[in-house]
């Protein structure tokens, strides 16, 4: 049977620096979703593990370089939060239109080095992509107490395409990239440059149940077909020597 | 309850030229998921509405012109498929490293233009686009006899991440992008710049129950929310003088 069920958490409650979120996701599965079960992919939104693990950052503590102030004076930008945004900077792939598309220390390409306002208490506070969603996304895995997949989410824009979508940038318990490759179609013919991005399309497919105003930040996938594998969510990044658009 | 279920459809027969896509998938869908009910989101892939439109082009039928032939040795390429390609192409994005990023006619930027070999019958047949996704997707929705949303996806890859994730090339019945600007966030924080593009995401949930080598060419997405909206599938391409990266 091909399908799916995907299940939004609403009880969890508000999270905290230190926040034990296999716990609290294992408590609101049990009430909300019959228990977790194995083989279940549990998508977290980069939000509430950020705030987890202490990745918020005051603004009023933050003393703006130079180059700092004068982006921010070119795009009407808050000086303090563009500092921010250039130490989580290893390159700049693109500064037009007041849109600053940088390259992360981790290697995610996406608006303002993954810095972030929205869905933080405090009218000062920015939020900080996780130091190494991998390991966050395994440290949530072990402490689950099935085989489950655990993946960290973001809201990442796109070229060419209008919106957002989500994708997986921390990935435990489970194989990110599915290869096709060297596979037979329905046909016979023999695909060549197949390879899906399944991560990212849980990622998606969980950021459904997850309304951008309210507080669902953790999303049940069951029934997906998942294999387990190493890697991460780094295999998703494509090496800058592949890429033709940096 | 935010709770979706998506249910991939194994019962389609062998869809051809003149296909009844409307018809077969009521068929499919009372055998499968206890017939299609008001609210549902039926997504099909591009590739079987390009079969059910006769946008099948054979190979040995195409005379390649001779910059269709330089490219073709170039990149070690069927002279006969570049040729295809630049038929229905409106700009050349990029060339580089073997693989050719194209605008369509109608804006879509995706390898080849959109030119497929994979899961279609026939050793020498590559499947073209449908010539207008938008209206594909109202004409299977006219004939569906509830009030239902259909989105057309295709797979397409991205700049900066491997692997290829399903994007909405036609939709009907829904709004393609929530726009979340001026709301506020569950602490107050009034959101600027956050349009979602629901579409892609309700394409690439669907993708998840679609395994590449099979023939499960459509899914229902029961459960989701979407709110009925003009303008379809082209509301999500970018305009050329608001993109960084053309």
């Amino acid at each position: 049977m091909s399908s799916l069920q995907i299940t939004g958490l609403r009880t969890l409650p508000e999270v905290g620096a230190g926040a034990d979120l296999s716990r609290l996701i294992v408590d609101a599965t049990q009430k909300e979703a019959a228990g977790l079960q194995t083989g279940d992919v549990v998508v977290v939104t980069q939000k509430v593990v950020s705030k987890a693990e202490d990745r918020i950052v005051d603004l009023r503590t933050v003393k703006p370089s130079a180059f700092a102030k004068s982006l921010a004076q070119q795009w009407e930008k808050d000086p303090r939060q563009v500092e921010v945004i250039l130490r989580e900077t290893r390159r700049i792939v693109r500064m037009d239109q007041g849109v600053l598309i940088m390259e992360t220390h981790h290697g995610f390409v996406c608006a303002n080095a993954g810095v972030d306002r929205s869905n933080v208490p405090g009218d000062d506070n920015v939020s900080l992509l996780p130091v190494d969603p991998d390991r966050s996304a395994e440290e949530i895995r072990r402490g689950l107490g099935v085989e489950a997949a655990v993946i960290i989410s973001d809201t990442f824009g796109r070229p060419w395409r209008e919106g957002t979508t989500e994708v997986a940038i921390g990935v435990a318990g489970m194989d990110p990239l599915w290869d096709y490759r060297g596979r037979r179609d329905a046909y016979g013919y023999v695909l060549r440059s197949t390879e899906v991005a399944v991560a990212d399309m849980l990622a998606s497919a969980a950021g459904l149940v997850m309304e951008k105003a309210s507080r669902v930040p953790v999303a049940i996938v069951r029934g997906f077909p998942f294999e387990t594998g190493e890697g991460g969510g780094r295999r998703l990044l494509r090496a800058p020597t592949k890429d033709l658009f940096r």
